[in-house]
């Protein structure tokens, strides 16, 4: 065991991170710099400073970076119309990274040499931790204890925070069978019944969504205006980021809107289900593909429709960090000069649509698109060159013997 | 103008193509063969026989298509999950290609020596029969009346009419003022109030679905089984493609399931607005995912994704009679050897959501998912060099001063 | 025929748009203003000027465009490593692009309401030509004589010469048997023999390079440096962009590199066969190649292979002046960033191969790469989880049944 | 140390893969099966057999697997014209998934449990070998012992011969300072001065081909014979894919040709340094080149090329036995049904050039191509129509005032 003398450790102020704080205290005989971030959770983070203390925690970071995750992080990959595997919206996998770069400059600013997470050795999210810790302090020590300890089951843990006077009050919302995660974007659902694919999620399960047999009974209008990709306003009510998001997590939150229930592939090779509840991101990837559809070019639509899959697959896997990503998001970025105009949104029980959209850098031309006379705006006549060119290659063929079927 | 002997035309049995078959008589002085299809538009094929018997017409084909358009077009399509943009199920686009089979199998039947159709020459369909009657038959002259004539208004056509003795009552339809067209697949609407992008679509436009608000207040749950990536069975019963399509039609239409609102754009260049019922379709693909979730490898899903927008690229554009998407399929069908299995399904008041899925061909292990003790399925230790690894590349560029942000 | 007032003509001052010239003013009835260009094609422009006096054009434009030409476009496709179907550096297409801006440029400050060209309708060069146009000023008038008038036969095209005066020794060049187009970066021959791919080219066809047969029989080496992925200095000696070109197809040519022989896939439909020198083209490729292979990052030079096929095929197809080739452009814009440096080529009777390549930010790390003895900057043992890992979805495959032959 | 009862091994008959026989059995007490194939090394097999013998081993596999190899592996992989990174032919990577299929079939039939190789922990090939062999036979042990031992040097190494009667003359080769590998697609090299990208390769370091300097002043014409892709016949004479590859490779060594000298991106996430010698793969590739380009669709064709980034990269990785490659194969394989016909090749001096190309399947048209008139076969005028199309997206755009600079 390589010598570490302090470690960053993203602590949520819970249980099993607090027993994280005395286990590399104990084990690695270092100094544990706590680091609690306000992502959007809906948690108190104030809280975590009284237990870090409590464990003898002698520098706490505690922030407040629903700006910063909002802005830097979601908007940004909501401009690519991120879907993994043709459902999830990234809601766990768009926070690591920002939670990666945190604990690497505060290991600067610290003088630490290690960081540590809570993350499992079977999930994403060590991953997502790690890799973006190694891109951005190459010779940081990483310590994952889920990997490493042997307090793999309930009544090993129990045991060591009795033994350690870790209070085990800790615990209480540890009552839920689910292993659960949130921030602004979404919250997620794994474990417990889940495993079973079959078994349909138990309704008192979701938190953060009615469903939509109690939502409303009226459809709600709403109105989004997008500037450069990114939402700016709702109903005409100018908003930071993380309000839009707030305020789209609350209206379709209270519609039923972004229940997700899928079995999806862990980059670290199993296949897991779970379940989200992602009110926001389900509107704004609805809302920002109306607005693209009137001002985007097609072939830019069709090539970043045609890169996302790859775009998805690098948050998912953890490498927001990477060159790779960083070059992609250069041309979808480039992509959204135009994409600014407004989006009208019908929100009804569980189900959004878009009903308008406008814009004035729309290339919806009326003139042109119309079935009435269109006073010479298109010539009909140019079709035909249009389809017979298209066609030559396959006629080619055809007479000289290639078959189709 | 080239000489004509005989030709096949797509023929409805509405005013429009009554009219072309008359002015194809007239402008060409050859024999005009009609051919009239049920693929689930939802009327009765059989009085065309009497209009083109009428019209002076002496071989007329009309054909029950339902089974192979389901079945050879429909279902394989789905196999890919394409959608278009992000949004469009491409219940128009994936009709032509088998109308234009037919128009040339007539063609080599009866000896035709051209095909013709009602497809305007601003539209998307005029393409796609006429690549497909290229490709398949290379020689053939094709006819597009919309192209070449002058009855482009509403008042030079009934003229036209009047002056031809064809009967105008042929128009009752006509009086929607929407552009419409539907198939097993879906029924679409165009033009009127729809060509300004910011207009909500109004509701008595929608035909086939009841809107979620009319939808029960109770949701549904029903079950279906696939068998290589085709739906076989609902609710246990086995059911032919057609029979599968025209089933869940009615299940998604009562619970108002599949209403889509987009700006699209055709590949003849212009931007075009248009709303679209598509039932069975938007349940097919939920389920499809939802199996393909359970029974595909990670790395062919993520092919397949990465590969489904050029697909549904070729579709929309009407190269379904193309090597190259019959090359993509070839490794879509391929990828759909395990796909087998059950779907267990929601569908309340517009939405369709997958609750549960089970197959024999599983590949979700619940003893390596588990957050519980895995008893050594899975070794914990190993993501630590998978992590290494992966992020050698980035730890080598930041110790050499590459910088990320 | 709609009314032209003024037409810019893209004016090579040979026979063809000398008549062109003509043609127009007679047809049209048009001011005629030319446009000349020096794009490194070898030949004089300046010439041309009495040429266009002595066909009554007031409005004469020559451009020394060369090193616009190497800087703005030859450089930044170089730095994609664009290859047309493998082979191709698409040394014709590149240039278009060029012209067309200027064309429209002239347009503007001449207030001439179209443009003119004198690519044939087969080719894709009046594609390349219209579509710049098109996109930089879409209410140009574009007239492409060739697709116009009926002077299709050298006699029509003589008589026509004949009966306006103009004189015929225009023609020299045209004693070759092949249609060549020259610039920076190419020469190129189709036509003649050439329409036979089985017949070898003769070599009196080749104009640029010696046959590899008579090149020197002693190899030169020679060294080229890189910033930000184009070339600024050539053994040592610092140089403009077209300067690095000449001096490469000098070398390059001296040592018979950059011939090339191949069929390729037109645009508009038909197969065609080329023959091509491109002596800088083939020689910057290679090294961009070897430069790259120490400074990108592995994923970055991935994701670029995988975008080339698209960017190239943009290309050659006309849309350089599109935004999804500027929104590509901006990706590998970005990825060249720290591609600087050196590379040792040798040249020698037809090849270039790259010996040597070293740069201040080269990714390439001894200490880890080494076989011998590497001090612990790899762990081995790494290996075996980054294995497992990466693996275990196949292995869950295959423990449940899954064959792969 | 988990238990293992016998352990096929990848045996060379070298010191390497002695000494791990030797090895395996003390440190592991179990039997060990040695595996040791003709690929086309170049070095005979048979001495293999003693060797083992002589260390004990009782069940001895001695395969020439030369026939199955250019099958099965090199034809399929070079009709996807699969390069790694640009330049690498993928020689050593094709050749590790037939080594893997072979360790898992003998070890079914011996009954053994585990498989055994002489790869290090920093290449590629510990991958490629250890991927095929888990998806192959799920709960195999693999073990690697230069990822577990402590012979980590040339004197430890020769310390344990000694002490276990290994004979060292096995030694031989291994006077080169390069690692090398060789089979019927190429020799490698890596290692000793190539660590030093700047340093050019000695000459005397490349065994198959002469250098181009020594190479015969004449050029030497070939003529290669295509089915579905495939070579089968050289200079009119029918050969099996082994003897195709030996005659190329007799070809083109004696012409200098095939050499290579690289830096490339291995998947474990370094960059390495290679020269390679790969006569026969770069006239195949050349000359599949030339017949695809008159025998596949345009779109076809750009489709395969889109994808053979992907494809190499799998291939390289070690996914050879994997679905997606499989999936990928079915596309390839089908594009190649047409690819028959006749290539002529000009080898000189380290190049090979197409000079001709013929097949009763071509699909170039001359009668369409040429320059001259061509009676009708192409009418010119549907190039506006074309261009017209193709550009009305961009002209609304630039319209409605979108700017491309």
């Amino acid at each position: 065991m390589s010598s570490v003398n302090k470690v960053v450790l993203a602590y949520s102020g819970g249980l099993d991170t607090s027993v994280i704080v005395r286990w590399l205290q104990e084990t690695y005989g270092c100094e544990v710099v706590t680091f609690t971030a306000d992502i959007g959770q809906g948690e108190e983070v104030e809280p975590a400073r009284a237990k870090a203390e409590a464990l003898g925690v002698k520098e706490i970071y505690i922030d407040d970076l629903r700006e910063e995750f909002a802005r830097d992080y979601v908007f940004p990959m909501f401009r690519a119309n991120a879907i993994y595997e043709g459902e999830y919206l990234l809601g766990t996998s768009i926070a690591r990274p920002l939670i990666a770069k945190r604990l690497i400059e505060i290991a600067n600013e610290t003088g630490a040499d290690a960081i540590s997470h809570g993350a499992t050795g079977k999930g994403n999210d060590q991953v997502r931790f790690e890799l973006g810790a190694y891109a951005l302090k190459p010779g940081v020590k990483v310590i994952a204890p889920w990997r490493e300890w042997d307090l793999t089951s309930r009544e090993t843990l129990m045991a060591y925070c009795e033994k350690h006077n870790i209070p085990v009050d800790f615990n209480k919302k540890k009552k839920s069978p689910y292993s659960m995660d949130a921030n602004l974007l979404h919250i997620s659902y794994e474990g417990g019944v889940l495993e079973e694919p079959w078994a349909e999620a138990e309704e008192d399960m979701w938190r953060w969504s009615v469903s939509p047999e109690n939502a409303p009974d009226a459809p709600e209008y709403i109105e989004v205006s997008f500037e450069k990709g990114d939402i700016v306003a709702i109903n005409g009510e100018a908003m930071s980021p993380a309000t839009v998001m707030e305020t789209l997590n609350t209206l379709g939150g209270k519609h039923g809107i972004g229940r997700l229930d899928i079995v999806e592939n862990r980059y670290v090779g199993m296949k897991s289900r779970g379940c989200y509840e992602t009110p926001a991101g389900t509107i704004m990837i609805k809302a920002h593909r109306a607005i693209e559809s009137i001002t985007l070019d097609r072939e830019v639509a069709h090539l970043k429709d045609s890169l996302m899959p790859k775009y998805a697959e690098l948050v998912y896997n953890g490498y927001w960090w990477s060159p790779e990503r960083i070059m992609l998001q250069k041309a979808i970025d480039e992509s959204q000069t135009n994409v600014n105009g407004d989006v009208r949104l019908k929100l009804y029980k569980g189900s959004v649509s878009a009903v308008g959209r406008r814009s004035e850098q729309s290339l919806f031309d009326e003139k042109i698109a119309t079935f009435e006379d269109d006073a010479g705006a298109y010539d009909q006549k140019d079709a035909e060159g249009f389809i017979k060119l298209n066609a030559l290659r396959m006629r080619i063929a055809a007479q000289k013997g290639r078959k189709l079927f």
